[in-house]
């Protein structure tokens, strides 16, 4: 019955070309995706679910639903909710054997019922309400209980235009917490370069290109190799003076943690 | 007599269009500025001085030399050399009232002797030997003790074809520290994110377009505005999954004070 109805879903969607999907969820996430899987010819977005109506209001050209009891037949159902209502979710949709996937880094998918056909569609992007997002350039990690339903994701990816890669969840989690160093640590440090700039009557806006050529130099050196400064030289003189120059405790804390740790990746300590 | 001079050179300056400049120094940022001075119509390097010979071997197309007494008459004299040797190199130039500035981030203007003119001119960039670099998005931070020679500096800006600003040695050293935390301490945590990976055999590269969009960010979002994850979340879950994921325990440390400090930005504390 299982492996049936999965050749069955396979050979619909060679013969129409067309992948029917429904969306659960209307936040940020979930209009990102609907938008991108609605401008793709072979994708077709054919409802939308959330239980409150009022934040269904962003998706006006699909059909929109309040209750489980009305999903209709489709060849995906992408889970876009916060990690903790994943599970409940999935626990409650009233249908078996069908392809369910989430699209959390953190959250294994293990965590979707079994009574379903699991997977895991997770672009690797921070998502801002209201700017649109070049797909082509978002790498999605991709993850499946079954191989044919690993191929339809990789369809799904290949739509939109984005590489994917085959990503476990245990792997996901490693990439999960790689994202949170590179982007909502890095983006505290800005954060951080901000306030001493401000205290200082400096704009900020003079550091963007120094940014932006650091984030840039990954793409040909590897982190290791492109890094510089003054914890790499081990120039304690520098070093002084920078703690010097910072005004609050917990800006010092962090620059001496960073600074230990480069100086040990250095062979300084 | 002072006065005498900087109006000479200003007007010099004015009707030649051109200025006459000697590079002191030969590493990495001695080449930069060569080869961005040099391609400038209205600069004219006469001169680099070095007191090894064969660093000097890079260039090519002007007079070097090797001892402070040949040094040409010019209207500027750039030092580009590691910050403890600029006092020094400066002291030893056998002139007076002459315009000679440094290239540093760290170094006070006052480091200079002030047997001559002082100023500072100094690129907020990282410079990574070999690589070209675009310096028309370069900022400029610049200093004189004399306001006809902050014009002089300005001019070498636009003549370079990069955006100027007036900052004080103070000004230069928050910046600089400022440069440490979005530069080389976002590359550290570019290299954790690295190692991440490579213990969990992910490719690195998975992580780049999120890397460049982080980055990005800032130019439409102040980083406060612009922060997301689990840390400003509260999400306690998530952060002791991670913690949970981090094999190491400088990792481990850097992520927790790290999460403290988003935390207490956004009152979580």
């Amino acid at each position: 019955m299982f492996g049936k109805f999965v050749s069955k879903t396979v050979k619909c969607y060679y013969f129409s070309g067309m992948i029917k999907m429904v969306i659960l969820g209307a936040g940020n996430i979930a209009q990102h995706l609907y938008t991108v899987f609605q401008s793709a010819e072979k994708l077709d977005v054919i409802q939308v679910y959330n239980r409150s109506k009022s934040a269904l209001s962003y998706f006006k050209d699909v059909a929109t639903i309040t209750s489980l009891k009305h999903l209709a037949e489709a060849d995906i159902y992408i889970i876009a909710v916060t990690d903790d209502a994943i599970p409940s979710i999935a626990n409650k949709l009233p249908f078996t054997d069908r392809l369910v996937v989430h699209t959390s880094g953190s959250v294994s998918m293990h965590e979707l019922h079994k009574k379903n056909r699991r997977g895991v569609f997770y672009p690797l992007q921070t998502f801002t309400k209201g700017i649109q997002i070049d797909f082509s350039t978002i790498p999605i990690c991709l993850e499946s209980g079954e191989k044919a339903d690993f191929k339809i994701l990789q369809k799904v990816a290949d739509a939109i235009g984005t590489t994917s890669y085959k990503i476990s969840s245990e792997q996901r989690r490693a990439l999960h917490v790689s994202a949170v160093f590179v982007n909502n640590f890095s983006n505290h440090l800005y954060r951080i370069a901000h306030e001493i700039c401000e205290s200082n009557n400096v704009p900020f806006e003079i550091l963007s290109p120094l940014i932006q050529e650091t984030a840039a130099k990954i793409n040909t050196l590897t982190p290791y190799m492109a890094q510089t400064g003054p914890a790499k030289r081990g120039d304690q003189k520098t070093i002084d003076s920078h703690l010097e120059k910072l005004d609050k405790d917990i800006h010092k804390e962090i620059y001496t943690l960073l600074t230990q740790s480069i100086a040990k990746t250095y062979g300084r300590h």
